[in-house]
């Protein structure tokens, strides 16, 4: 059973505003949940079918077996999985990306699905830090938490004013920035404590962030500009230039 | 104005089986559209609103203007475009893909999303042929085409068996398939004539094909195993693995 209270509640957590007052988010699918929990997040209540609920018999929180009929009313899924849980948003403190080598940032990347897929390979290459611009997509979004498979429980994202931040880190970082036209990753060689700035999807680095880049960078393409494709979708792009980075450490 | 048979024909279009019927798809956006026809492709009828009608006045081909709620009646997506254009499947020709020498494999990918952000992938980096199993999702699926961003009007895809196909191949190419255990791709060298195999999103490539791999390969991990994401997901890798290739060439 689940009271209204609650369904309001949960459902309350599709906006950003109500993610932000509560500091809760909602993950659905037992595989996502155990994952966030095996990394250490911090579940308030799970949700789940009477035919496997007793999966979640250990956690320590709320438990509520609930029907398939409430499970339509909470999940933000066209088709509902068999357990849904709120976590509490983690709180990283900014200050700990700065002792990390190696940085990714996002300037206005709007797609949740592909700020999700960015955390994802981000979290394959080993990169634990992502800084993005304060207009970027919300790592709580469901759609980011369900892209991100598990992966936000170990990468950390923060949100900030990227100029302001590229201004404090410049001394210390070479920043790279992913642009149509720069040195090819290939060639480029990478300094040890680097910043790689991802742009927006239909434009790019934006022209303040593009002034504090050290060094463009851009995947070579191997067909003909007026007959291939116009660009790469940044999620691609960011796990191309990762593996790029990884290979040559 | 749009006829009633219109409208169901354009309906149709959604289920592969009438899609073969009529041996026809359903292209959205004037971007797609321009994009296909610029490379050679052929629509048989475009359907606009008034305020953009006159950018397709130089096709030779159907052209009627439709209102917005006759738009919303023919359009696939949640918000319909300014325009959709019915266009010819292109009659590739299987023995072609004999003369390349790289061509891209593909093993019951089914994610329509996928499929159409590994063709555009594939377009970047000059890939122009990929086999698929006969069970993979269908190039002229609209989300297919809607993510592959105009390039399958430049990446020639063919569907067949793939057990008989790499039987028939294997003495030509060198076979690599993307495997979780494999040898490193940073440390793979590729031969020149070659085939890469690349896997389901949940099963990865299956027993029948496994086979026929000459040489397993893999993205390495730069996390452990055990706090690290499963997987990739198949376009990120096929991606990653693509400009390793054409890096080294």
């Amino acid at each position: 059973m689940i009271s209204k209270a609650k369904i309001k509640l949960i459902n309350s957590l599709k906006s950003k505003k109500y993610r932000e007052k509560y500091k809760l988010f909602v993950v659905e699918g037992e595989k996502s949940i155990q994952d966030l929990l095996q990394a250490g997040m911090k579940a308030v209540s799970v949700f789940a079918l009477s035919n496997i609920i007793e999966h979640f018999n250990d956690i320590d929180c709320e438990l509520a077996e609930v029907s398939s009929t409430e499970m339509k009313k909470i999940s933000f899924l066209k088709t509902p999985g068999n357990s849904l849980a709120l976590f509490e948003q983690s709180k990283n403190l900014f200050e700990e990306s700065f002792k990390s080598s190696f940085v990714l940032v996002l300037d206005n990347v709007q797609d949740p699905g592909n700020l999700g897929t960015i955390i994802r390979v981000a979290d394959w290459f080993g990169v634990q830090d992502i800084v993005c611009s304060d207009d970027s997509a919300d790592i709580y979004n469901p759609k980011v938490v369900q892209a991100s498979m598990g992966s936000i429980a170990r990468v950390k994202v923060y949100y900030t004013n990227l100029s302001e931040y590229l201004q404090n880190t410049k001394t210390e970082y070479t920043v790279y920035g992913s642009f149509m036209e720069g040195n090819p990753i290939y060639e480029t060689d990478f300094q040890e404590k680097k910043i790689v700035v991802m742009g927006n999807e239909g434009k790019g680095i934006s022209s303040d962030i593009e002034k504090l880049i050290d060094e463009k960078i851009s995947i070579p393409r191997f067909t003909h500009k007026s007959k291939g494709p116009e660009s790469l979708n940044v999620a691609m792009a960011t796990g191309i230039i990762l593996s790029e980075i990884k290979r040559k450490k």
